[in-house]
């Protein structure tokens, strides 16, 4: 391949949600029917690297994921691809000395950092990582949250993933989503000390499909209507005041009972979805026994589309948070940058409850925390000669 | 014991909800914060038999239940013999020659024909016919709906037991709760070929007790209101009239909705609480695949504060869920009555997704069916030289 070929590559974070979105309004346009929060996950355990390129030798716009070809004549990623080449056009059109990337095709090539099989979010690090790697190429000037509208073109939630910190999907109201988009809640400065422990829960039933689930529950559950109109709307405003409070406890507690919530809406669907099954539980009932033992919530579980349970804590409890975890799934992988001898259980738990069934059907720990959103990198996974993957 | 004892024995049945009552407007007085409605399950699978007797030589009212002394100086109790005696003592007083009755102490004895531990509503049963004993005993000529108001101040859903069939419990809007009754809205006869099997599920854990579990909901469900404000009105009046038109696929619609919804209110509650385990769901599960493959409902599964799966069907479906629910749990205790060379699996289902796991912690099987309210009985469990137990 002689010709030039041109790139760029970013990573994105994975977010997970602590006020739950779920349901949309507009299927194509991923439009939801309330607004979300999420903490953005530390690129150091999670994230997505990207390299977009472009040439005008290239055939067809084509994708790699985590080594293998994947298609990108999927509505939803021409959707993205369509959106980012329109804003190119309109740069190439203002400065005819810009070479006319958006007419070249794109080859694209993303690894993820950890398992997507793990059922973690994969897809918004993607969207995310997509968008901003492309943007980059196209040295588009367009904003994080006028990015985010056309990451969730392609992934709801992954609009999330266009921040670092404490962000908010806000619903929006336009038919067209023009205004259905992230923002920034807080930094990750704001309030840096926020961990997250991941309770990776193996799971042998398929479950649900998060879109097909979502539609199921818009359409049946006779309590979904009253969670989306009352419910949330009071919730994010509380939520979004507990983060720029820096008040755990009210944040914990409202992440808590919404992920309740949201499983709630799953469960009153019909036929039923259920993401949670017994080791999920098991997890609950530990949070909660931690909180009664600590006589105040110092850690508060969430759970997405599936059975892995995550935890946020802040640093300052990390002795008895971890001490606690460590005691039950110690074991298993996932405590390496852990100085375990600092940890401790907390007085009064009732340790005798704990027996070695606790840690059965948890297959992995991840230790991570609050972190930025897309970070230009200067890694490339395309071979510039050849403009496939590199590995 | 020379004295005279007077005695008087009734049998009551189990009744399993198919619209739930969860939730107490009035803890004291078990007024619920909806109405519900039951379908009453045959004595000759699930009863209580229960003798009352009373005797001037009594020195304290007694209870034994299963053949252990059990203490009748809870309120509720107390509750439901006062009013007894209370109605007893307007007889008394109308009509000089009856024997003073109300100013003696009780010995009441009572027996299941079926294990308490298997969490099937036995209070329900138990409430159900020592009120209908007492009245027996005591002649009253108040009627069974007068009689469920009693039931209901022992144990909540006592009440629908006070009938066969088809029982709603209306909610009623008194405070002194004198119009929340169960009254019949439909005879056993009117829609006789009601089938019922039970799958008891294993349970290892202690569930949060219902009354404390209502308590909680009610309290803390942000869900909850929008349930008994909105949902339930509307299904009560559909399941009473599915129940006159003897629409199975209506009434296990709405059956299986509207266990749904309770559980998402469980779900919903902080901290959430959880009676379906990884068996329920697989129960659920079962149900729905059978369905699917019938292309209508013929089977509509319903689950109490518990993990036991209740799945009701009509005699002309029982060929094929006898035939599923025997390829799956036909090494159970249970089969004892059915003709199983009868059975067979409905075309078009997958039973390849069917493996041992299935039948894992189910324990045993009850089926039955639809059955008559009270009745009364020539049996006597108390010996009426000692005024204890037989047994």
């Amino acid at each position: 391949m002689s010709d030039f070929v041109y790139h760029a590559s970013s990573t994105a974070p994975v977010n997970i949600a602590t006020l739950k979105y779920w349901g949309k309004r507009d299927k194509d346009l991923n439009l939801p029917t309330n607004s979300s929060i999420s903490v953005t996950l530390s690129q150091k355990d999670l994230r997505t690297l990207t390299t977009a390129s472009c040439s005008s030798q290239f055939t067809k716009d084509t994708l790699w994921l985590n080594g293998s070809p994947h298609s990108m004549d999927t509505p939803r990623t021409k959707q993205c691809l369509n959106d980012l080449r329109t804003y190119r056009k309109e740069l190439e059109a203002s400065n005819e000395k810009l070479p006319k990337l958006s007419e070249m095709n794109l080859h694209i090539v993303s690894e993820n950092n950890f398992p997507t099989a793990a059922g973690l979010a994969s897809s918004a690090a993607g969207f995310a990582a997509l968008v901003s790697a492309i943007a980059k190429l196209y040295e588009l000037p367009q904003s994080a949250s006028d990015l985010s509208i056309i990451a969730r073109k392609g992934s709801g939630s992954a609009c999330r993933s266009l921040f670092g910190g404490y962000v908010a999907w806000e619903m929006g109201s336009e038919a067209d989503g023009s205004d259905s988009k992230a923002v920034q809640v807080a930094t990750l400065e704001h309030w840096p000390d926020m961990k997250a422990a991941i309770l990776v829960v193996s799971d042998d039933k398929k479950d649900v499909p998060s879109t097909s689930g979502m539609q199921l529950t818009v359409q049946t559950s006779d309590l979904f209507k009253h969670r989306v109109e009352e419910v949330v709307p009071k919730r994010f405003l509380q939520m979004k005041e507990a983060i720029l409070k820096k008040d755990f406890e009210t944040f914990g507690e409202l992440t808590m009972k919404d992920s309740n919530s949201f499983h709630s809406v799953c469960l009153d669907s019909y036929p039923p979805i259920f993401y949670l099954n017994d080791t999920s539980k098991r997890c609950i009932k530990l949070v909660n026994l931690l909180n009664e033992a600590a006589g105040k919530i110092v850690a508060a579980y969430t759970f997405d589309a599936g059975p892995n349970a995550v935890i946020y804590y802040l640093q300052e409890n990390e002795e008895i948070v971890l001490g606690l975890l460590h005691k039950i799934f110690g074991k298993l992988q996932g405590w390496e940058n852990v100085d375990t001898a600092k940890l401790s259980i907390i007085d009064g738990f009732p340790v005798n409850l704990i027996d070695e069934s606790w840690s059965s059907g948890v297959s992995k720990v991840i230790l991570t925390e609050v972190g930025d959103g897309p970070l230009d990198t200067d890694e490339v996974l395309v071979d510039l000669k050849t403009g496939l993957p590199k590995n």
